[in-house]
């Protein structure tokens, strides 16, 4: 399978930092943005990074945009400049277009003009910064459903020491512990004989009722 | 447990995602900004919003700011009121004190000043949007380790049907499927009879590695 | 058959004269308009009119605008409104949306999110004013065809006093002189008996090669 | 007769296209605007475009602007602009000025300072849309009096595989039906034997009330 | 004779000037000016003021502006206001308009538009000054013509006490004094035996040559 | 004598207009301004043009500024350019420094700051045009004290063709007529045969309120 | 003796800094400010505090600044504010106007106005730190002469626990300690015996090169 | 010791001045700002003086910065900028950092980002002026403690001619005259023969209280 080729449209905070992972990832990038400033930051980082306006389609077509894999419209505020660039896009024949929207009528814009992805990225955000900050030991989660959550917590100090057999997840709160990342590695479905420390991470998996219950009872104890 | 009290200061998209969030899961929240409009249209969805400048130590007090038990610092983009507003939090006494940084050097600040927690939403939002995009499965992800992953991933046509005994993970690919997301609900910790369908959501843990060559199968195959 | 309700967005010139022209035919029309001023200047003429931000989803339903038949997007230079408040109209039910475009990009977004036509006045205008000035005769004109055109032209000096069957331009020039508009009222089909005098205006069909050959030889002799 | 020479002073949308169209006609059109961004854009189009300020009377001698037998003044909103220009324009001795207004105050002033032509784009494309919305079927239009008008309307259903005999609008309706545009070609003076298809444009001609009531006939029957 | 009534629109400091004059002079003036602060500066000091803006017909009716015998149109700096206002001021039927120039193109178009009188106050005042600094004891002139001058000059040191008899001007340079200036009161037509004396002002006629030579002479004395 | 050398700073209407006129009357003008727009247009017309910056006392310096007999401050509107500028003129041992003021109080701040002459164009000009509004054949006059003028007046139609004697202003009105302009030159001290014309101009000596007598019995008969 | 009265106008950090400072040392002081914030801050820690224009001859007259003992003019940034108010103060009789200048030629002026005293806050401000930053246990100091100075020293370690007489300054560097700044308070004059502690500040006066070689010898031990 | 390197970021009023303080100190000071201008103004006078951007970590190490013995935050009012800059000089390991605040919030943030000295130069003038102001032979002066003081005080006309010993200020106002300042030169530790002369500055020291009561009775007289 061949490496897959991304432009990324607008270098700002979200932007240059999707093309920086991507980077990281082994894929190639071209980052564009009208402000010389960015591209110049960036030009050292990424596959290619050009300084010009994306809803100049004679522009995008000498780009050779046409070519890409994927075009991700990163534009940050000027909702005009993020629609029209989306068109040109779509209408060059990129397969995949992703775009960030910074209003619900602009997410619904998007989608009717054919966006394949719209992404709300300061939303998304707000809404899981808010899970870690009512659960101090969360660090990180998944929501699988409106009832059910895989939750990674690090180890409180009333855990510390204890077995997997002790704390007993599965019986007390009917949740289990699925893995548990030590200093020396992670351990993948662990046993009633693996010792929680203080340090460790567990990664649990329940309803969210429950997962909620096994936490106020940790943090009463602390 | 008494409801913990937040406030959270800045209400842009990020501030204002955030506030509404908290307020669904049952916390209380004060919303303050400078900008009476962002105010008018979040009153009715927070306990209590003011249009205030937050970094009038006088007008916190009287808004009695130092008996909340978290201070959220999201301001968008004035680095200088940011930073003067987190002083004032944390010397009003707030326990925890939490801050958006919009730049490596302000994060360093925000730091130094004794914020207890410092997020870049831009940032991390840019990293995780990377990895779901290339990873054409991929929903949502915990990494654990430099080396681990919980990936949450839809079922591909190509495993349809089977059971998770044919597909048998753990051995042809070293990762456990930890959960799997039906329409009727989620199966915890499922057996080798369980069947995965199109539309399910399979919960999969593994090195980042194995997950990968996981993944670039089912991609093959499709 | 009932009267037909049209709102128009955008009180700018082209949309406040639409907006007249409407009234004029004996249609009820609800101008809206970001600019209080605007907003006052055509209320004495306008059903209603009111100052509001037409992106704004609560006050366009609180204005009852999905029980209009017709919604005419005039906004004058801000393609972002005009793109949302497009997606609006079409969204809230109304059946005929047509929208001012000042771009071709622009017209193709608005294409796409499914208004039902887009119009561009300027640059019709300036189509049809250069065919005004390289004819000085040419009052008004309809195109019907690439080739054949429909044109308005007042009587030269060289034809007054002539009858139609003097000039002859169905066999001459192959034209038919389907109108002669005199200030005592308009012949339809005139007959060869009837006088061209000065200060008529005559409507003549035929090919624009044609047209032009008759154009170029009363001008000669002028 | 040799060929016009003209020049376009503004080239915003409507000043674009009046001169684009000038060039289509097979005329030479000298465009002139202060923002050198347009001009460049219209350069390759035009037989000759200059960024210059117009105001200038050295500069519009040294361009020899005096030779041109129309000078077209389409400044897009600068009152103050367009009126100077006006002024040097009819001082320089250009036969035929012809100047855009934006408001009635605007053409008064140009027509006193002896513009030969004042035109209101936006105002006249206002009327004729409103025209258009009133009448589905009508495509354009040219009003011969108060009274009496010549239509373009797309033939409706209800007439498709009719004969003009059939339909017979001169006794019905006391209009005539001058030309039909099929996709064949125009027939101009049609017979009562000729036929209406859906997809051909009818030309007719007739009083307002007249067309109105068969207007009304025709889409009832829809 | 009825006392005539002024109109001064534009309140600067040349309009405010002259409105002042016009009533220390014993006349009625009307101040007009878009800039409330400098309205209420003059309302004490004038029959009216008004804060209104004078492109506004309707308004320029309800002050009952046609019934002025002159307006001023003083406007400082906007010639698109300035030459509007002068259209409305002559549509309105007002006698008499004045109106102040910023350029000799602006003042062309309101010679144009039919202004009786166009003055360039800061021009006329520049060539005034240049003239007063070239000669020392020079405090006012007029120029009769081309060739002759009336100018009053300050007695100088090397006149002091003497008569006109030994000055004899008329016979030395060919000019005339006129009047002489003392404290106690003017002298019309004085004779040989009137002195002049340090602090008198004389009023001269003659050729400007002569004018030159005579103050030549007496700064060299100085 | 010497010739003169003046520098004029600020090049707008009043000093552009004050440079020139000097330049006419044969004197060297160095203008200096900031705008290099006004520096270039002028620097044909002046002995020499400068665009720099008056406040700064190096540049000043290496202009040899301390040569020049006359410097003239006629800055627009930026008193605190004017005052500092001033200030440099005179320590740099400009022999008289005239400076233009645009209200009392920064009039009266250049007078304690040593400037030789403070001149006020636009509020005298404003008097002056107020004068020869209110007397219509006035054409200039100078104002001898409160009390006496000279005054330029045009000749009504009721004195043409009159002798001086026939006339007799001296008997019937107490003036003096001093000189008349004709188009074949200017007659200084005319006697009673001398006879007025249509067009003459005459130039009267009086008391205000002698001259004010005769003006309106010469405007009554008009 | 009466109090004194103070009017300080400008109210920035420098006003208001200086104003606080009189009112702490027992006198009267009027604070005046164009900004109603800054007004309205201070308002409860002056005598009186006023919102106005500085400029505004009869607002000064009215607040009866005529009375006041002392004119401070502290105006921040506005060179043209700042000289035209000092004009005003000193007009109004106020016997000693005190004015910040920010440049040089600013301060000329100000003196040239009859301002008593100039000040230079920012560039006397530098002038002292710049003396701390190089001499570490220098406090404070007075410059008696070119030569001269006054220094206040915090002790250094290798001086804690010595008597004067071991230090012997005025034998070995020719400067003399004239008081040390004891937690118990001070001693004026010490003697011989008085010894020197850690936390104690000494008074020394001596040739600037006798205090550098004392310091010299102290920080080179330390 | 070698001599110290000090770098000065901000070259405004304050800065400017500390930097060339510094030099006349015989130290080597680097001057930085944004500002180009200001830059090329301090240039020739500085060690070494560059337009860049002290938040840009990069170009503060290309600039060797790490070896600067002290950093002085000199920035105006950017509270952003200096807040970032000193966590950067800081960082790069600069042993002494000092910096100028605007505010007491500002300040607070510069101690806690661990700023060596946190200077007020507006401040801190404000409270000498005042001083300087209520006492008029006030100099100088350095506070001892709350209750102590150093003035330098000019000799007033009552006392000159007086011997110390005559004025003996110790026994009647409890302050000693530590030295006087004669034209001649400093007397330290002046004896009860000196004599004190009009012209003659002495130093007293004594409590605040002695010192105004000596203070008001040399005033009294004069």
């Amino acid at each position: 399978m061949k490496i897959q080729q991304f432009v990324v449209i607008g270098l700002g905070r979200f932007g240059s930092s999707l093309a920086l992972e991507l980077m990281d990832l082994g894929y190639e990038v071209l980052g564009v943005d009208l402000n010389e400033e960015l591209v110049n930051d960036m030009s050292a980082y990424l596959t290619h990074a050009v300084a010009a306006d994306a809803t100049d389609e004679d522009m995008l077509k000498s780009l050779g945009i046409r070519n890409f894999d994927c075009g991700i419209v990163a534009i940050g505020s000027d909702i005009q400049m993020s629609i029209l660039t989306a068109i040109l896009l779509k209408d060059l024949g990129i397969k995949t277009v992703v775009a960030k929207a910074i209003s619900v009528l602009h997410g619904r814009a998007l989608e009717k003009l054919g966006v394949d992805r719209v992404i709300f990225p300061e939303r998304d955000m707000g809404v899981r910064v808010a899970h870690q900050l009512v659960t101090p030991n969360l660090l990180d989660y998944i929501e699988l459903s409106k009832e059910y959550s895989i939750v990674e917590l690090s180890v409180p100090a009333c855990l510390a020491g204890k077995t997997l057999g002790e704390i007993n997840p599965r019986v007390n709160y009917n949740c289990s512990i699925v893995a548990i990342h030590k200093q020396t590695g992670v351990i993948v479905a662990p046993t009633a004989m693996d010792v929680l420390n203080a340090g460790d991470i567990m990664v649990m998996i329940g309803s969210n009722e429950n997962i909620d219950r096994f936490e106020a009872v940790i943090n009463e104890d602390e």
